[in-house]
């Protein structure tokens, strides 16, 4: 924290808050974690599926009067936003609908140490896609994406090989058969993070199919996170980039 | 049948033989199709499991005696094949140990059109490979084997593209994630047949992980076959390759 | 594609169009793949779910730039298709609605060397024998359909056997327990592509009975698609036919 | 019961000790169940797997003093049967190695209505047909078996028509895709009951894929039992037949 | 036939249309089987799911002019039969909602040798319970209800236990756990059809808990249909109930 | 029962009703048990889901005849319950929404030995949750509330160690990984019921990841109930409490 | 604890072990737990399964030493035992075989408060039903044992009804379709434990019929444990018991 | 690879043959990838179950030939390695048997920036976590190891919170409800990669129980490996520590 500090990243005043915060937040619904960014290092995060506007609402003034600012709220659907941005609690705040993230304040300055790559197989896994490459952003990490390059041509994969290849950590983002990370993990030196997407049908078994391949893959260097899970996937992204 | 026979593939004797059979031998324990050459136009195949070496060996004569001399049994293994063998009524049947295929004769000259590719991911998926390579030969095609080609090192499938690319059928076999397919099959004008192995652990699922994947496939042009079935992609590849 | 060009069927200035394309189209959302007629031989599809109106007319424009005039689009709901034919962009495009397919250009005449008998079960697996019959003739195919014939009534299927066995491939559509292309199998000489359908309710656990059914068939010369996928067997009906 | 006696098959001593007998003997490790032939009409049978051979010993010989001289066991090894046997307590005893069944007296005079026709796919579903075959025999059915008579060859089922038709009950065996109840019971006018055998690898799970088969039949007239459980068949047959 | 001429469930009109009817009637969308009635001695029944309203009233009238004037159509929903009953074709149809069944002529004098009782476990499988017990009048039988006695108040089962012994054969009707079959098959000595249905929630798994439950059950005599399949299980009881 | 009427919890009247009630009374559509409070010492409860407004009623109703005047139903929609509450047939019921509970007569003054505690991972576990907990006081326990205090950030649990640590018996609901037991258990001395729910999306597969996890548990002392079954919990809960 | 050493259970000496005990005793392979019991009450038991015979004699001296005399080791099997007790380190340990229970010092008496109850549906499931009958023992609780009560001949269950309904907990076990803990709950006024069993064949899919069934049950009051899991009920159980 | 050599990781001359080693040795049953050091900056792994000895040392061999001195060979039995070790070609080679990896080289001097931390939920899930940390150390990391604490005695893990809050990556290995990296990643600010094994039994599934919990984590800075692949987490782990 001191570090944030130090570099302008975090006020004096939001660390006094934070050390001087409570465990945590009891608001009866919920027990708002207020020191997981000294314990862990990153500030929480909120999920939003099945909190209503007014809950997300209070979690967030909870959290910034904890001395968090910042607070990224996932998978809040278009009206729930309106609603949370509607309060006018949160001036600053923006909200992404492909990728259903909302930020109560604008997108920081990047601070990690590397470039994060966002690669997706198709054009129907891009709201999982932007899900990852808007949370990295929210993190502070730099973000490069390769989009619709799919392995059944593979010349359009390979033609972003230099950006894949000089990124520090890949997030390699596919439903149906689930292959890309697996070509993709045989061209990198870094770390690959596999997202599969519930994108396909029948067999695909709402992305159980392309969750089953990555957790086969032949390739080494790849771990995986749940279906349609962008942001695990940033959120693990960034903690490797900030090393 | 007239063609095999103008051809030199098949005796009048075994070509009258077939015409005068029976619908089907009813040995008791078995109803051997005694027509299927008539019917089909590919001879009667034998799948070994589940069957006694005396059992196989009465349906070979059976066959044979109903005028198809050269009969392949699936999935033999090494000690019922020894004694269809030591029956001393097959004296130039053949044994693949690998690939647990008995052929009462030896193999056919190839008359199919083209060439069949067999194309595997990995070395744990050769006996597989080898059932489907086998199987084609037996049923008189030429066979091109590329082995150990899987998508993590991709530059070994683009070493072997030229022979891929001028396969009359290439047949696809793939255990763990079942990536091959799909990368080869945006590579290649010709039908892709894909055959998902048992090799893997865990979520592999015996198999079902590459099975899912390459009914998922993103590429066009791949159908799929039962896991470890080499010999079933073989034997459409074989109908395709005698159009 | 010379031959292509040669026999009338791409014109001169399409072909010209397609060497001198780059690899593949840059449109930010998707990379469309420029040289896969000249990579496989066969036309680039558009896959139409996950993608709006909007994205899939400009994939085809980009095609057609790249000289591929006649663009199939599949799984693209009556609304949005109705949105693309409103653009004016496509005059000649037209839509069928119970397979969901629609095609920028007149379905062009057969050029495959055979029929294509698509054959299906029941009354209810129509939509996926149609997405299959039709996508076969936009591809160059003469089709063949033997609709409803499942094997509770076996002679339905029988009054059918001559056109099931001259044809050059047969598509067998099924739902509930999947068993038509067993059947198929047995009675004609030419490879049969299985497609499972979605058809039934309770343990036909949205297809996957039939799909196990198809890839258990004991019938040799069977290799199978994903669920309700009509359109990949008859792409890869259409590879074969076309040998 | 007392038909039993008229008809000679129960000796009035033996209904008179089912008429005296408590409800069940405790055993201690089993309460064997005293009255059901009384209750249901028919005898009790012993699931022989789990047991030791002399707990199955003990159990017949409680039923045996409850007026039941002949009784069946089911699933019970080689090794076990033989040690029941030879206690010498049985001396009418006989064993059924395919089948895996031992009857503690001889087969019975058939007094059913009808015969129940036991039909099987393939050579490897035999050891489940025999099970359902000599079960209708123990429990007093006439029996007439069809055997190897698959889909894939579908001349050789329909070779045996007739004996199919004129049964009063059809019990039909098969394993990988289970499609020979479908076709059976578009043939014939009695009841089918289906048995799914766990015939096949990969896809078939171990003969769930025959069963989901089997229980999504398009057909009409078809019930089903547990995955190799020709027992259970044949019991719901001898009721059917007994009617 | 002659039979039911003699009895006068059918004119000889009938039977005379029925002999001269061709194998089966191309409707295009359909091959409507004319002969089934001849062949397996129970008329066709039509499929209502998937097919439209239009489609429907075409079969039953291609049917009755083939001689068979009852014709059942089951899962037709509220909709689709106001719109054949509004066709005017069919003056005595008549519907059931919760059993979503129609009937083409009233329901037939019960010409079935016995009973038939169906028993369902709760309030909730009421319409699977009544699919079931419609079906089984449809095809003349006299059936006998025993509605909400599962078996968590089992005293409420035994009240009826007069009702279900004396049935010929019983249907029993369960969602959940699907205990109901192993109890009653235990108390009654005629073959138990079990129907597993889809109520419950979670684990229930739509169902598949009671079909496995079914499946698996320690009592003798009992065989089973796909989830809520009351329809199946009724045809089957009335093919042994006119044995 | 005594007891109850001597605790002033039963008026003697409706002891006095409740055994003269008949076993059951026979609605038609239901076989409403009255006696089970004397049986097992535990009110009937009504099961909302699948019933309609006016069959709930009756059954109250008959409850309430039968001596029961306190009867609480599960999983009743809130269009349902205004229904009921419209009929002015229970002046005195109160109906929970989150929960979809509704009570006919106001809570009872808790006579359990201890307190329940009701301990949640997420605030989107609140609606299962509160189905426990309401139950449980409807069910007469005294109920505490740990709401919100999944694993992630585990000092939120440990703040309430001395509430879960003093109850008699403890329900813990979790969904997504369902870890929550575990951890639990290894800190309470009393018995732990492990409700699983549907929170969570992919791989949750509605529930079944938790519901593994918390049936793999390696802490003693943990049962299971099925997924989202808040109030089974409790009633086992209340059980135990009322030891 | 303090009350254990009033009553003689334990020792002064080893409730002063206890209390100087270290969190835990770390033998590189394992961190025994040595305050469990000061926390919750209960002693710490071994999970045998994956331990060697050297690595469970170990843990048990380390809890001898922490003041734990009597150590119940579960899954162990006859070999692994035999070495233990061969070390001469526990003189007075004994072992079951069918449940595969070590205790390394005699059983206690009891000191529950009630009976725990085990009844079982099958003679197979006896090594199951037990682990839980003698764990109970091990932890201090009366037993009382009612085997082979099935709910195929239910007079068997209901001849015991006395013993259940006066046991202060029931642990139902069954295997196959899982249906007796349903009737049991039915009939009892205390909390049933289920304990699903591996015993069948087929679709049983290793106890998950049984499973899913008892999860899913209609009888209120249930709650239930893993697959085979005898020991997890009976330790629930003693809780209770102990309450 | 230049700064391998100038740590002295790697001497001139591997450095130069791996340089001009060709992209891959074809040994007729495997293509060595002989530039992957190169491209990724790991070296070659060899996956030993399904190969012979006699493979494993060859494609060992080559990979020394092309600069790979240290080759390590994962899943390779007692027996095989025995084999290869008895060849003599790699007189340095070690072998550990409960993680079955064999190492052609010395362990090499660590090289990450940070500690490796391995922490595992009990001991039977030793085998796994060593695979993991041996794999570490062999890629160049020092290990830190937790064994034994598991969430059921969570003071066990505490104990142990510096070790872990002071790795730069952790592993969590846990078999069973798999709830360990849920505890650990809210405790520490380092990446979590989570590994779950196939401990347990009935319900576990082989594991499946364990990897859905890890894949549904509620905590934040997680990801997935298959199940029991220790090796995989642990290359990954190599690959973030060496950033």
């Amino acid at each position: 924290m001191l570090t944030l500090v130090a570099s302008g990243q975090m006020s004096p005043a939001e660390a006094a808050a934070q050390i001087d915060a409570p465990d945590f937040a009891d608001l009866g619904f919920a027990r708002v974690d207020m020191r997981r960014q000294l314990r862990t290092g990153v500030t929480e995060v909120v999920y939003g599926e099945g909190k209503t506007a007014a809950q997300i609402a209070s979690i967030c003034e909870a959290l910034r009067e904890g001395g968090q600012g910042r607070v990224l709220v996932t998978r809040i659907s278009r009206e729930k936003a309106q609603d949370v941005l509607g309060t006018g609690l949160f001036p600053e705040a923006c909200y992404w609908e492909p990728s259903r993230l909302l930020l109560t304040a604008p997108l920081p300055q990047p601070d990690g140490k590397g470039t994060v790559a966002v690669v997706c197989a198709g054009t129907s896994d891009l709201p999982v896609a932007e899900e990852a490459a808007v949370t990295a952003e929210a993190l502070g990490n730099k973000v490069e994406r390769v989009y619709d390059a799919g392995v059944a041509g593979i010349h359009r994969l390979f033609a972003s090989a230099d950006v894949l290849a000089t990124a520090r950590v890949v997030i390699a983002v596919a439903g149906m058969e689930g292959a890309l990370p697996s070509v993709v993990a045989g061209m990198v030196p870094s770390p690959v993070l596999a997202v599969p997407t519930s994108v396909g049908y029948g067999a695909s078994l709402g992305g159980l199919a392309a969750l089953l391949a990555m957790l086969n893959s032949c390739a080494s260097g790849i771990s995986v996170v749940n279906i349609d899970n962008g942001f695990g996937a940033a959120f693990q992204a960034s903690l490797i980039n900030h090393l």
